[in-house]
């Protein structure tokens, strides 16, 4: 492969991004890096395994799972070779926009880690060993506006269980979400319903040709508030008894509200069906948070639904998930029960940015432990040795790679912001040690190299 | 975001996956992050730092880059919007279907790492502490027809040194070539040469002005050997003595060679400099094998040149790279020298499989040590707080989620292949112990959980 990158005949073009990319510098990776990682160990901890799927799927996989809105939204990509025969020689069947994107396209960017998890299950169900326990964090593609926090490439992280209807494992997502926020530091209520309950509500209300309507209207509840949200109930002839629930949205412990679901359930399956599993969890997982006018995503979700927040921070949901049905239904397997959750690791991020998180957890940016001025001729040689002995020891270090000013090379350490800069000059070869200084405090001492190594082991 | 997977009405696609992509389950996805975690923690013992750049950029960036074939390899992004107006408003416009490409495509993806690495460096480079050590590891895309070990979505792994001429770096890139291989367990030959040194043979062949051809047949001469290599030289006129040089391409050692060079190249100033550049190398890598006769990639690289490849297995090289003058030019910014390697990390995949080296490091396919057998009700419960117990001391454990067939959850261990599986039976409850059963020696015994814990912790 030959490039010609360096042709000096190419004009010059000012480079930029696509809108709504994002390039990550090392201070801004080390930090995301934490973050997948912190989530990664306790998903394994769980015994969850990653997958990676492919950025690009076919369309015939990805259209018409997002609805029409989410079609518009996919990235696609054109196909290689001669599109404009192709578009010339079928120029009659080609009267809208999107039959144009059948004859020119057929691949695009992932759009979520769902549908491509479905896809997974579907093609490779006679190697899994169900339960199938998956995380995958990797980035997705929405042709979206840009705007604060909302990107056209960003991370989406999951795990789910498929294959199992135990609620085992709605109390270890629960229990996931506990761990990974307690070790970033992030103070969260996590709150959880059950579809059950809300379809409990709709048969008490004699409703359940409504339930759609009814609870997409209650998803708006922390938006518009009560008064709002029994008005729009009316509107639609759902009766003022459904303004009891409405009560329950903030305020009241999981054991009033439990008492209240008992008893305006109690003449509904369902209903009670859905007060045992929230008894369940609430028994092996009590950090969370009963809301019972919690409804998100009510159309595929079939069982229990989560949903995190971060306390004392203005901010949307950070964690979200549910129990479904029939996941992988839509590409021939059917009866994959599963829950899963996700992490919305873009605006946890904003989070601990927002609430110095980074600093406290002393999320190291720097990796380097130390940096050898160099002096050029027989010092660099002896520095450049020293560094390799200390690379021996699984330290990290470095040899500034040209004699140049003194001023240039602390820069270049401290904009790297490496703990401790090393000397070797003349007086410390001929004493055989290394003078240390420490770049916080600015103290230096002068060490034999295993002194100097011993103490570099400890940064 | 409200989907519509679950539905039942839709017509029931056999998934697939586009051409040339792959997943990546569990078991492999452990052994390639194995290869990347080991290439990333001796590039930051090095004081390399990590980037990511969008997985889409701008054509402008891309295209003119890698010559013509390069940009019909290109995958490229429809716009979004209405393009059959653009077409049929510009129809006049649009004769050939690179014109067509023009209107109703901005964006591409990343076709390899540099050109990325580059736009990054002049976009950043007033945040950037120079010299800029970084490395990057992140898929790239090309519309090649797939074959056995080519896909069209496949990982680059790339570091590089930009704003330092020293040679002290080719120094550390040769040493980080040693140390991953070795680490990795494959016995390597780290090739260089100097392109200096292909320029003094060129002077003193007086054919400074063939000297691409010269390289471009040289190149060939793993492939057709010396003899073919000599006849094209013929051919296009280059004298004999020329082919002097072809007996060094193997067999003879680093002094041999050099003693060559000295008297070959005595009357050619960059010929010398190229003799003092390589001495330089081999005084602080011994470790790294001089081949004069090695010409990769001429046409950019200006100084050292590099090329691995594994001993005793057949496979193309497995990493190169070498010192180039002007990388970010092509985007505006002149004079940032640098030097960078890449591995070829599919590739090293592939040679590790074929060794069996990921059995012999004993790479970790499964995280999880112990999982408890679950025979539901106060078992189950018991059971779950071990497990819990257990994670609290940062070991990974499951319980089978429900209390089905004990067939069925030894299998599931097997096949995830957990070490150890623990019962709670009513005995165990009564003598507060758990049995553990060791997989691999069909062992079993009887602990207390704290004896298990420490039991297990060695795993």
């Amino acid at each position: 492969m030959r490039f010609n990158i360096f042709s000096k005949h190419m004009s010059k073009i000012k480079p930029s991004l696509p809108k709504g990319t994002r390039d990550f510098g090392p201070t801004e990776l080390r930090k995301r890096q934490y973050i997948f990682n912190t989530i990664k160990s306790v998903f394994e901890k769980y015994g969850f395994q990653p997958i990676e799927t492919p950025v690009m799927e076919n369309l015939s996989t990805l259209e018409g799972k997002y609805g029409e809105e989410g079609d518009k939204l996919l990235f696609r990509i054109l196909n290689s070779g001669d599109n404009l025969s192709e578009i010339q020689n079928s120029k009659n069947e080609i009267q809208t926009n999107k039959e144009l994107i059948q004859k020119v396209s057929e691949k695009g960017l992932r759009y979520d880690l769902t549908i491509p998890f479905a896809r997974y299950v579907v093609m490779h169900q006679n190697d899994i060993a169900f339960p199938f326990k998956r995380y995958q964090i990797q980035p997705v593609w929405r042709a979206d506006r840009p705007q604060k926090g909302r990107y056209r490439e960003f991370y989406q992280c999951d795990a789910d269980v498929v294959g199992s209807d135990s609620l085992l494992n709605e109390v270890e997502l629960v229990l996931i979400y506990a761990e990974v926020f307690e070790q970033l530091g992030i103070d969260v209520t996590i709150q959880f319903n059950n579809r059950k309950i809300l379809a409990g509500f709709a048969e008490v209300l004699s409703i359940t040709d409504k339930l759609t309507a009814f609870t997409v209207i209650l998803d708006k509840l922390d938006k518009i508030g009560k008064e709002k949200v029994a008005e729009e109930f009316a509107a639609i002839g759902i009766s003022a008894k459904a303004n009891e629930v409405l009560e329950y949205a903030s305020g009241k412990n999981n054991e009033e509200q439990i008492e209240f679901l008992k008893s305006f359930l109690s003449e509904s399956d369902i209903g009670l069906k859905g007060i045992e599993e929230i008894e369940y969890l609430l028994k092996l997982s009590a950090s969370s948070k009963l809301n019972i006018t919690l409804a998100r995503g009510l159309d595929y979700y079939t069982g229990t639904i989560f949903e995190v927040k971060a306390n004392n921070v203005q901010m949307g949901s950070i964690g979200g998930g549910g129990r479904y049905d029939n996941l992988t239904g839509v590409f021939g397997l059917q009866g994959v029960s599963g829950v899963g959750i996700s992490f919305g690791i873009e605006r946890i991020y904003d989070v601990m940015e927002e609430l110095g998180l980074f600093n406290q957890l002393n999320v190291e940016v720097a990796t380097t432990k130390v940096m050898f001025v160099n002096f050029g001729g027989v010092n660099e040689l002896t520095a450049f040795n020293y560094v390799q002995q200390i690379r021996t020891e699984n330290i990290a270090a470095e040899i500034y790679p040209a004699n140049v000013k003194m001023d240039k090379q602390m820069k270049y350490a401290n904009a790297k912001k490496i703990p401790f800069v090393a000397f070797v000059g003349d007086e410390e070869i001929s004493s055989h040690t290394v003078k240390l200084k420490n770049m916080a405090t600015g103290e230096q001492q002068n060490l034999g190299i295993n002194e100097a190594m011993v103490l570099l082991k400890k940064v």
